[in-house]
């Protein structure tokens, strides 16, 4: 059975049910991790589940920033650094990867136990045993207008991924890799695949690649 | 074993390569089937991978168009009708979804066998048997100087949520409702929960609600 709700009636529920309805709307989204150093060499480690492709040639990620929130330290670390990394979260530390969240005054690689890695003098830092590193940098910003979010474009400058996920054809096997994906703001899941399909075509039946 | 790249090593690979991989960057993906229809009244679907959320008050959600791709029709019919419709992919038909991809003259409603469904006069057709579909309304556009990539901004004017998925304190169970994620450009997944956690605070223990 359906169950319709108006704008009205979502402007008029409990804040705290608009909140996790409409954060649940997109369905399953990316779960990364993003590593920060502010100036004074403090690092910063806090989850986010805005993460997308924004192109290939060169490669270039976004993530958008809620104004006012929590994560607000991985912004200023951004913005005055330019400096970040993205780490996939495997299902053996997703309740770390969570904890993260709170508000701590230390480093929450510190408080939570995700041990941080530095590699190839790169200045932010990775996350231990993360199947998939990128090491980002600040290209560009744009504040929306409806809202105040603040969308990050970076680019990748390299990655560092578990070979035991990577095919020849360039695809992740997140299964393999053991990627854990979030809805809303607290349910986490590891994916389950159904089929990797061939390119469609009109005309032509679907094959299934894997 | 962890494998690295670079990002000169990123744009010298072969570009079968370079899409894949950096498309399966982020993890995984919301996966949403976009329903329009243009002013001559053809119907269109195409399947998104770049759908999130930019708002709970008023209700908000975003999404990326890239530049010149198969999926400009539906583009072209948000900036000139307004009205479009977000639905999820249920299981049973993520390859009719995968197939709407295809470059079809006429509607992809028609040519996969999809049902399209009008409610309450909404201009946009909704996918007939999605758990989770919302009636959208254009709000504005940006164009990313980086690559011309275009973010589409839209309210949520209306959902309709099977109530088997939908829990009281307004979060949705996923597994539920059978919706199904995306990895890169042609792999489809579902969810398995690892646990739904509690609010994280500095030195309490985490729980698991569900």
């Amino acid at each position: 059975m359906m169950k319709n709700f108006t704008k009205e009636e979502l402007l008029n529920s409990e804040s705290g049910f608009r909140r996790d309805f409409v954060n649940s709307l997109s369905g399953y989204k990316s779960l990364n991790l993003i590593g920060t150093k502010n100036k004074a060499g403090i690092s910063n480690l806090s989850p986010f589940s805005q993460v997308f492709h924004i192109g290939a040639s060169p490669p270039l990620v976004g993530i958008l920033f809620r104004p006012h929130t929590v994560e607000r330290h991985t912004l200023e670390n951004i913005l005055a650094t330019e400096y970040f990394t993205l780490n996939h979260v495997h299902e053996s530390f997703y309740k770390q990867a969570h904890q993260t969240a709170a508000s701590y005054k230390e480093s929450e690689f510190v408080a939570t136990g995700l041990n941080e890695v530095y590699k190839n003098d790169f200045f932010a830092p990775f996350v231990e045993n993360s199947p998939v590193q990128l090491a980002c940098k600040l290209v560009e910003t744009q504040t929306l207008q409806v809202n105040g979010t603040v969308l990050v474009i970076a680019s990748i400058e390299e990655v560092c991924v578990d070979s035991k996920g990577l095919r020849t054809d360039g695809s992740l096997d997140l299964e393999a890799l053991g990627t854990v994906t979030v809805s809303g703001l607290d349910e986490y899941y590891v994916g389950k695949r159904l089929a990797k399909l061939s390119y469609p075509k009109p005309g032509k039946d679907l094959e299934v690649l894997i």
